[in-house]
């Protein structure tokens, strides 16, 4: 990537006005409730009936099974079966909100609430930027995403993977993205769920960084645990929650469906699943440790039935996202949803069409935790550079729409109105001159300019200025500072562990 | 532009599916209620202060200011005051919803309640697409809208100034306009408020359509008041708004705000001043003619203060949405306000993510009539085709959205989940089956084909994607059929007319 630095001809501030400390926003508006208090509780009457005739499969895992069984729940093969009442006394245990630490105290995050957090996309192989095009992910990839997201103030958690760093050995890249997420941000990041291996190694440095008992107050952690829908639990994830509940830290319980194929054709159905699937999983975490900090989380969307491809930002989804926060927040939960999603292979105008069918959705329903906040593109399987630097343009507006509106004196600025004359303009009285640093969101990136200016200055569209952004930032990023103790210490942990693992 | 018809490899069904009828679409889920009773009514008291204490302008208008004054509204010059009782007692007269009449009857349009109607942009000098670039607009790119509206299921309305025929003499350029809309489509259309007599011609020409008594029971001609904001309706719309509601023709009220400039630079006092203008030019209408439909109306959004360009879809202007649809329901009155807007110039992903951010809030909010709803790009300065057959796919998406959940035994699949084993798909259930074509929200221009397929196929972006589509819509159009007699008729009408404006 071309790291020079360019400097723009429009006269935008330099990129570093972007490590300004931006504080996690609070939801100041009312939640939007799509279903009524009685419909809400017929699709959990639905949930109920599948956990207890239909049952979860707890696969490969016979110490989860007894771990059922110890707890009560009735098992018959692999078929876990819960009552109401089980599922109940279990979920009840989780705490309702919970402050995840970040190295940076300033950075520690309240999850749950009306808190909201914005993560970076996870998962994707592959990477794609405008110059080089789509190509599979490095860790070079990787650190850079962890740099974006720490200049950004509208990103508040460093995230888990990124993008996988395919340059390196499978069974060691867990450690060194961890360490890289250590290394370039001071936000809060998420532990790797590979195996039972992965998720101690990931607790084990977060121990270091700490100290054991502190993150036993507080988690260090928070992972992301899928279920394999439909029904099923599958022993690899099972093992990393086992670790990470052992440990008190965070899990996000998230039954992974596009409906149509891990779910049927129809969204009440859907939903009725996916809180079955999320309820025993959260139950089960709850049996291995009482308290441990659990997400109600949901993945869905639908397919194109004529394909079998996934759609994102589908008003099918929208309306299954508003329902699933209002489960999560009816068992007392923090929840995680949404996304800047898209099915769109580069940032045209169907990935921003796409991206906000969603993410307007996340947070009128006040979803307390966003992964893939920024940078999703085709389908979850590209991490693009460009777009997560215009997403990150988009979340500072929803940072502003949270807020609500100012209901004061200055809100309703009467002196203003009363002295400007009909047909007159309010450009520069005392009021907008007041205000005029924070009266409106503005975004550096977007282009407000009038169209012969806009041609005059080479007709960039955003895909285009958002690459010349993203070389600034990272050309302007400066690593927050660690120190060395802990640095060497989480160096030789990595080292050590990449021998053991290697040998 | 090229006409030829096109095959696509992709093998698309033929645009020939969009005659298909789909009806206007209810708003069958909760609407977003953003300030709650008590800040809502506060709005309510300062804009009653200002229509009591600061007045609005009637300007250069000695017959609006006899009649407001015949009404015991007090004038000060050319300023009127109104009363709290005043304006309640007028505004009360007005319908909560009615019905817009077309020349097919099945498109006849309701305006208010839970209804919800889509129109085209309004007003552009110029049109762009991506083979001709940015170009002042002509009378064959107006006709060509007026196509492609006619086209799409998901667009109810016709519009009116779609684009300005910039080819054509303006003193008699409204009759072109008015005869393309009648002659081209099917759909209810707008009236010309340049000027009395523009509105007379309009008037004129659905009287020959559906005779002079049926126009005065249901409009034909639904128009835009705008308010010279701030505090100030000129002669010219002062004109229009007096003929057609003599006429009992429906109008739209609308303050035109951008905050910081025509308001302050503060959203509640925007809210207020927005509100006593409206609630002026409503009452004013009423004193005409008691009981003509009239539409509440805003369009608002805000400036950059640093550049004093407006800005669209900016987290302000979603805020300010949602309350003045809450505020035209406290006034049991139809809303109008919302669209794709964008200060895009070419529909990138910039356009993308603003037009979602306004049209999004436009459904949640329950606007009755979307104004803007299709081809708007360049802060509404440029219609840009490409945008107007990308945005109908996204308004196909809200048609689906505004059902909300099927919560029947069908939408709950019990059988598909108790069918399914765990791990196991549902593609091809019975169950699925059924509602394999009715079941999800589908569009044919996105693409959601796997990256490689989408890179064999030419790795086309949406606004590529759109390009050819629109191409093939223009060829595929058929005009609806309308009668000769009829058509003679309104030829005779415009013919005299242009002789005697000319003459």
């Amino acid at each position: 990537m071309v790291r020079e630095r360019r400097h723009s001809r429009r006269g935008r501030p330099s990129p570093t006005r972007q490590v300004e400390a931006i504080t996690q926003p609070l939801h100041q508006i009312p939640v939007y409730e799509l279903l009524d208090a009685s419909a809400l509780d017929k699709i959990h009457q639905v949930s109920m009936e599948i956990l207890s005739e239909v049952g979860i499969l707890f696969m490969d895992d016979p110490e989860s099974l007894a771990i059922l069984r110890e707890h009560g729940v009735r098992v018959e093969g692999e078929l876990a079966f819960f009552t109401p009442t089980q599922i109940e006394h279990y979920v009840t245990m989780a705490p309702s909100e919970f402050t995840q630490l970040a190295r940076n105290p300033a950075r520690s995050l309240v999850i749950g609430g009306k808190h909201m957090c914005f993560a970076p996309v996870y998962g994707p192989p592959f990477v794609a930027d405008r110059e080089r095009g789509r190509r599979l992910g490095t860790l070079q990839d990787f650190r850079d995403f962890v740099k974006l997201a720490y200049l950004s103030p509208y990103i508040h958690h460093s995230g888990g993977v990124i993008v996988e760093p395919t340059d390196l050995p499978t069974p060691t890249r867990h450690l060194d993205m961890l360490y890289s997420h250590i290394k370039y941000s001071d936000k809060p990041f998420m532990g790797s769920v590979m195996s039972a291996g992965n998720a101690a190694d990931s607790v084990k440095m977060v121990e270091i960084m700490f100290g054991s008992e502190a993150i036993r107050q507080q988690p260090a952690l928070i992972s992301l645990i899928n279920i394999s829908s439909p029904r099923r639990l599958d022993d690899r994830m099972l093992s990393a929650l086992k670790v990470y509940a052992r440990a008190r830290q965070a899990v996000i319980i998230t039954p992974f469906i596009l409906s149509g194929a891990m779910g049927p054709a129809a969204i009440a159905g859907t939903l009725a699943q996916q809180n079955a699937e999320a309820l025993a999983g959260i139950a089960f975490a709850q049996m291995i440790e009482p308290g441990t900090p659990v997400v109600y989380g949901s993945f869905q969307t639908n397919v194109d039935l004529q394909s079998g491809s996934p759609v994102f930002g589908s008003p099918e989804s929208q309306l299954a996202l508003y329902v699933s926060a209002q489960l999560a927040r009816r068992y007392h939960l923090p929840f995680r949803s949404g996304g800047m999603f898209a099915s769109a292979k580069i940032p045209d105008v169907q990935a921003g069409y796409e991206s906000i069918m969603t993410m307007l959705p996340a947070v009128l329903a006040r979803v307390n935790f966003v992964l893939h906040a920024a940078g999703w593109l085709d389908g979850g399987l590209t991490a693009g550079f460009e777009k997560f630097v215009l997403d990150c343009e988009v979340l500072g507006a929803f940072h502003t729409l949270l807020r609500g509106i100012d209901m004061s004196e200055n809100g309703f600025a009467m002196e203003s109105i009363r002295s400007v004359p009909p047909g007159g303009h309010h450009l520069g009285t005392p009021h907008t001159l007041r205000n005029f640093r924070t009266a409106f969101y503005r975004s550096e990136l977007f282009d407000y300019q009038p169209s012969e200016a806009w041609e005059a200055d080479g007709a960039h569209d955003a895909y285009e200025r958002a690459h010349e952004r993203l070389q600034q930032l990272l050309a302007s990023y400066e690593a927050p500072p660690l120190d060395p103790a802990l640095d060497t210490e989480l160096q030789a942990f990595v080292s050590r562990r990449k021998a053991e693992i290697s040998g």
